[in-house]
């Protein structure tokens, strides 16, 4: 396998996986466990490629300072979000790069319109944003939870049987807007089996040194599977677009789901003829003129000769 | 004239300048000088009695804490922006009214997308929120003055021909989307004659009071007056709405806009039939026990008859 994988290599981890809208989307036909005919070496190998060409593309993000990239990260607990953001990014300077978990919303959080939190948050021009969770949240949680939703406190009037379909409308307003503005938007869905959470809920109990990653309301959400499964279906497809994408990324393999999102951002960041920003002639002239004086800084200067025949 | 005017009697300040989408718009056809049948001092008058009319809505605005009322107000130099604000809202309470004065953007609120420093500074539920210029300044001043657009920062990829008409419509979805979420979105154009802001330029260059207010800068845009005015036009053909309305008002006597503006909040907030929160019937079987406590506080209390027959 080459250090630097090509552009076709990469597609296979991503096409498969993207949904833009343009066809049908049945969460049942998309597997949770794939390899995409890789074994876990040869997968982190790969990565370790994609990390390679992530630092080098951020740094001519960050100096060209036009574009900008949101990732979303969304999936059940346990599905893989955190530890993702770790071996995806872990090269990458900080400074251009931020990451902002999405729990509970405060209350001057619900004060606002819900979008208002990670309208805040937003990566500016030349940054990469991860979102770990979003404001996908307040179309999932708060519709499996109504008393959630409650607390947003929307007037009565407003709050009708079209709330949801109202949201997905104006959540593919905001992604467009945003990507008409320059920003980058590139959406996952850990799409986790219920088996293997509960095999990573059991490590949480046994591991202590993960014991703090399990709280009693992950079993709670859990008994809730099928409904969070419907309800992520739906938001696949009324959120899907051109201009951003979901992926389903099968995430029974943390190795494998890393692999497609990191080639996706790879791929992405690729698509947008990143280079440092060139100098001008005059510029360059200029630059020759400060060169020529910071090398003789401090250096005894010729006195200028005196000029002849004029009086003050 | 009564202290109260009704419903009826507000609409015809109200409904002769309000478009909202729903037929065509030639910014000619609307009078900039206009007084409504009334003299100034009827006008001062009725205007009083709204704002004792808006200092009560606020009250249960705040209180209620579920809708929100975003102001926008945009106009040429010396339209009267600042003055109706002072005049309209200086009776409202602070605490839960703020205004918001946009001008030239930061670095930081370049880095970003034109709606994200606006979005900072929405109200929160049960507050007023009075943009005293706004985002529409982004389809307005930058497009008069490509050099400010320059400054955004949008890669060169997405500058294209269909700007404005983009614009525009992420603007509508934006403000669709406020509305949505409890925000009555009521935007304003001080609609001002060319010669009545020559007198206004005079005035502040004249009076020492109010020669702060004068800037060589308002000098140079009133010469690009026409080009202005056929940009607010496309903009308020392309960004009226039923849930944010436009409302060009006739602004060549303060008095009068005062009034127009006055009136269409109001109205505005009279449709919510905003009220007190009740409380319910437990709480009030409550409230009569505390009512005792704090009444008996600090009086002698009668000592507990001893239990009798019972060993510790």
């Amino acid at each position: 396998m080459s250090k630097k994988p090509s552009s076709t290599d990469l597609d296979r981890f991503i096409l498969p996986f993207r949904v833009d809208g343009s066809g049908e989307f049945h969460l049942r036909s998309h597997k949770t466990a794939e390899k995409g005919g890789l074994d876990k070496e040869e997968g982190y190998k790969l990565l370790d490629a994609l990390r390679t060409r992530l630092t080098d593309f951020q740094d001519k993000l960050y100096a060209q300072d036009r574009w900008a990239v949101l990732v979303v990260l969304q999936g059940m607990d346990a599905a893989g979000k955190d530890s993702a953001i770790k071996a995806i990014f872990e090269g990458v300077n900080p400074q251009g790069c931020e990451v902002t978990p999405f729990k509970a919303p405060s209350t001057r959080e619900l004060s606002h319109d819900f979008l208002w939190r990670n309208v805040l948050a937003l990566p500016e021009r030349g940054h990469i944003g991860i979102f770990n969770r979003s404001y996908y949240e307040e179309c999932l949680v708060t519709r499996v939870h109504p008393e959630l939703l409650a607390k947003e406190k929307i007037p009565s009037k407003l709050m009708t049987h079209a709330i949801w379909r109202e949201r997905f409308e104006d959540i593919t307003s905001f992604e467009r807007y945003l990507s008409r503005q320059g920003t980058i938007v590139l959406k996952f869905f850990l799409n986790l089996s219920k088996e293997e959470q509960r095999k990573r809920f059991l490590g949480r109990l046994d591991e202590p040194s993960k014991n703090w990653k399990f709280s009693m309301d992950d079993v709670t959400e859990r008994a809730r599977w099928d409904r969070y499964q419907a309800v992520y279906q739906d938001i696949v497809r009324h959120t899907s677009s051109a201009v951003a994408p979901w992926h389903v990324v099968p995430a029974d393999h943390k190795w494998f789901a890393r692999l497609v999102i990191g080639a996706t951002i790879v791929r992405a960041l690729e698509g947008l003829n990143l280079r440092y920003p060139r100098v001008d002639k005059a510029s360059l002239e200029e630059f020759k003129a400060v060169r020529e004086a910071l090398e003789h800084e401090g250096k005894p200067v010729r006195k200028p000769k005196k000029q002849k025949g004029k009086l003050e």
